[in-house]
């Protein structure tokens, strides 16, 4: 007869402790396959336990598959194999994010100013949304976002981006990475991808991780170039017409038309249209998109809450010409939509009170006088005639061309020696890039101003 | 000369008036490519306008690239094309999302019940968080998710699913279905996926629309077959061994060490368990996991807060063996997390102060008692005696046997036309399916105790 030994000071139940016991000895091989188990009763005698606990613990083994039953014979031990060794006490050092690394400026990474998002409004409308809803907040929105989202989306776009478009054009997910992986999914995966060079080096690592082919097209004074986008062989460009990173290049209407062409010349060509940071345009009115422009149907317009609120509001959202969002219900609306309602909810109302607009026109302001300092900056510091200044219009970003006789790889050495983080417009490129010029991708939100100056002299003692 | 008028009633600036009246004309060719343009200061007096109007409608067509500037010689009209047909008024209805159809009985899909989630205490944590975090809840998190709700759900896994993981191990995500496609990306797209069969429809279409190769493996009374996974060819197997949907099979030990058995046969076999709704077991202590009795580190865990709390958060987790995570860092972490940060913070709050153990635990009286009555109400029911109740002991549905003649087609369709939605457990499975046995699967979360006698009678009839 099986038989165990329970301290009652373990602390957990005795039917949990002789659970315990008999898998143990079920996977030691004590109790060997299709061995007859004592009846609860006479197990429950000799171990002078309630007959409930022994019911308890065979119902755990039986549900966990350790044990069989026969009806009317009784309980009988699974075949089960030994135990595994118990894996060898990992010394793995478990790999975590790497750790930012302290600068004295850092122009490499935007830091949008976070102090700047007008809380108490969101928190405000946040928690009056919670109140205001309750449960609708709980139940899901359809698989392309809340009504609500789309329409005060639409609305907004219609204010101030000149686009008409229809909220049931619009798909609201967690961010525009999420969207471009959706984007594949939608458009299928025999399509060859052509992305801007230099460029975001996100995009083409989103398509790479995809398992997609990309081909890299030459960005010109113009944008990406047309003839090197039909020698690609691509059938989608991925494209920011309005600001272009890192060159700042406006796409004028004659390649837009170029492109337009491009697209209209067989089936199943596409341009998405990273409008990522259109909103920070300093001057004049805000360009027009290539989808306000597109007859044929063959842009995807794309956009983010993410740089224009906060990092962390992970909503983005595209627009899909009809033809593209009958296909989105018919093979990708199974997918739940990715953003939480209630944030959906909020961020409706915080466009169609007019908060957005707001709170851009503020952050527009304050990053154009941003940039002024770092110009002044750099006109009174020892770099003033030895640099020059490009694409200095709009987003957050300017290039600032430097001449030097070193490389880039040996300035942003030394500039980090220096604790000065920098980036140049040849890491954005991909295969070889010009030696003789140097330019500087200067990315100013988020500066120290009382900084720049030592900063500036730093790097005029490296140049 | 150029020359232009306009009526003051228009209500937009002249300057915008200007610059839309050169737009057409260029559009147009009336203004033919290279064709300069007078200066500014004779275009302001020709047409009694400020030097300031023309200045900045001609910035705004340099922007916009409908003229190029050529120094020291003025300004010339762009080569840009006719401008396309408007597109033709467009009369495509656009899609939207299918009409729900109201029914009189839903059996089809389970309605978590959002009216007993502890939405004071949801909605007390978020405010507080809003208040006490204020602009930390902008900055973004790190790529696998914020620190502390990896370490909330870390402690959770420990205390309730007798896992040992590391917060280092776990990756967040804006919902499963999410976190299935970053699994994709990261295992390669060289491998072939084993879906259930019968199963959730939703996984191979995931698969099917990252273009990968799947395969169906039959499910038996033990779960997913090993003598079939291996048949199949497949490396990845996608199972829920906890409680499979739609029958209900909880995989016993014996199994699930064959399917550890075989993903370490070869290099890159991983298992995906989906443990999506193990918190719902009604009786003895909850099952544990195939993660937890993985020494080859070829689990890949994951679970969902979607189905526990409400299925508008969208927060789902898993859990990567060390290997992984460091691939994960490696390949995957550009990426940005795509959960909002304060809905992380929320959770976690929620996990490490027990609201949501004491949710869950509320949660499973609500569904047992749910549950019986319905059990209840087949026992006093006509269909009493002609029908069986299978798999009852966990999670929000059973399979409810039925005898009749006629087909799971006929039943779906007859049910419907009295108002009763029905699903079919052979509406799970891929390929042929035995047609002399008709599992009907009860989803019983949010039916109406009220109409269950009513909705059973018109069952009987219909069978």
């Amino acid at each position: 007869m099986l038989t165990y030994s329970f301290s009652a000071s373990e602390g957990i139940p005795l039917y949990i402790a002789l659970y315990r016991s008999i898998r143990a000895d079920i996977l030691a091989g004590k109790l060997a396959p299709d061995e007859r188990l004592p009846s609860k009763r006479s197990l429950a005698q000799h171990m002078r336990v309630s007959v409930i606990t022994v019911e308890n613990a065979y119902a755990q083994l039986l549900a966990e598959g350790y044990i069989y039953a026969v009806p009317r014979r009784g309980y009988f031990a699974s075949a089960v194999e030994r135990a595994p060794e118990p894996p060898a006490h990992r010394e793995t050092i478990l790999p975590t994010a790497p750790p930012e690394i302290p600068c004295f400026v850092d122009f490499r990474s935007n830091h949008p100013d976070c102090a700047r998002f007008p809380f108490s409004v969101w928190s405000r409308i946040l928690r009056d949304e919670l109140s205001r809803r309750e449960m609708k907040l709980l139940s899901a929105t359809p698989a392309n976002g809340a009504l609500e989202l789309r329409e005060a989306i639409s609305e907004y776009l219609f204010q101030f981006r000149g686009m008409r478009v229809s909220a049931e054009q619009l798909v609201v997910g967690a961010g525009s990475e999420y969207l471009y992986n959706l984007i594949v999914q939608l458009l299928g995966r025999l399509h060859v991808y052509a992305v801007e060079n230099p460029g975001h080096v996100k995009i083409p690592r989103i398509y790479e991780a995809n398992g997609l082919a990309v081909r890299y097209v030459d960005v010109d004074e113009r944008g990406m170039s047309a003839l090197g986008l039909r020698a690609s062989g691509a059938d989608v460009a991925h494209i920011s017409p309005s600001h272009h990173f890192p060159t700042g290049v406006v796409m004028p209407i004659g390649r837009r038309q170029e492109l337009l062409a491009w697209a209209s010349e067989a089936e199943e060509r596409y341009i998405i249209e990273d409008d990522y940071d259109s909103e920070f345009r300093f001057s004049g009115r805000p360009l027009p998109t290539l989808q306000s422009i597109d007859a044929g149907g063959r842009v995807i317009y794309t956009n983010t809450f993410s740089k224009s609120l906060a990092p962390s509001i992970r909503i983005s959202y595209m627009v899909l010409p009809p033809a593209l969002m009958e296909r989105f219900w018919r093979t990708l609306s199974f997918y739940s939509c990715t953003v939480t309602s209630f944030e959906q909810y909020a961020l409706a109302r915080f466009l169609s009170e007019g908060h957005f607009e707001r709170h851009i026109n503020r952050m527009k302001k304050y990053y154009r006088a941003e940039r002024d300092a770092l110009i002044s900056a750099i006109e009174r510091s020892p770099l003033a005639g030895r640099a020059e200044i490009l694409e200095q219009d709009a987003g957050l970003h300017f290039l600032l061309r430097v001449r030097t006789e070193k490389s880039d790889a040996v300035l942003s050495k030394e500039a980090q020696a220096a604790g000065i983080r920098l980036s140049f417009l040849s890491e954005y490129q991909n295969g070889p890039t010009r030696a003789e010029t140097h330019e500087i991708v200067v990315n100013y939100s988020g500066l120290d101003a009382a900084r720049l100056d030592e900063a500036f002299e730093r790097l005029a003692e490296i140049l």
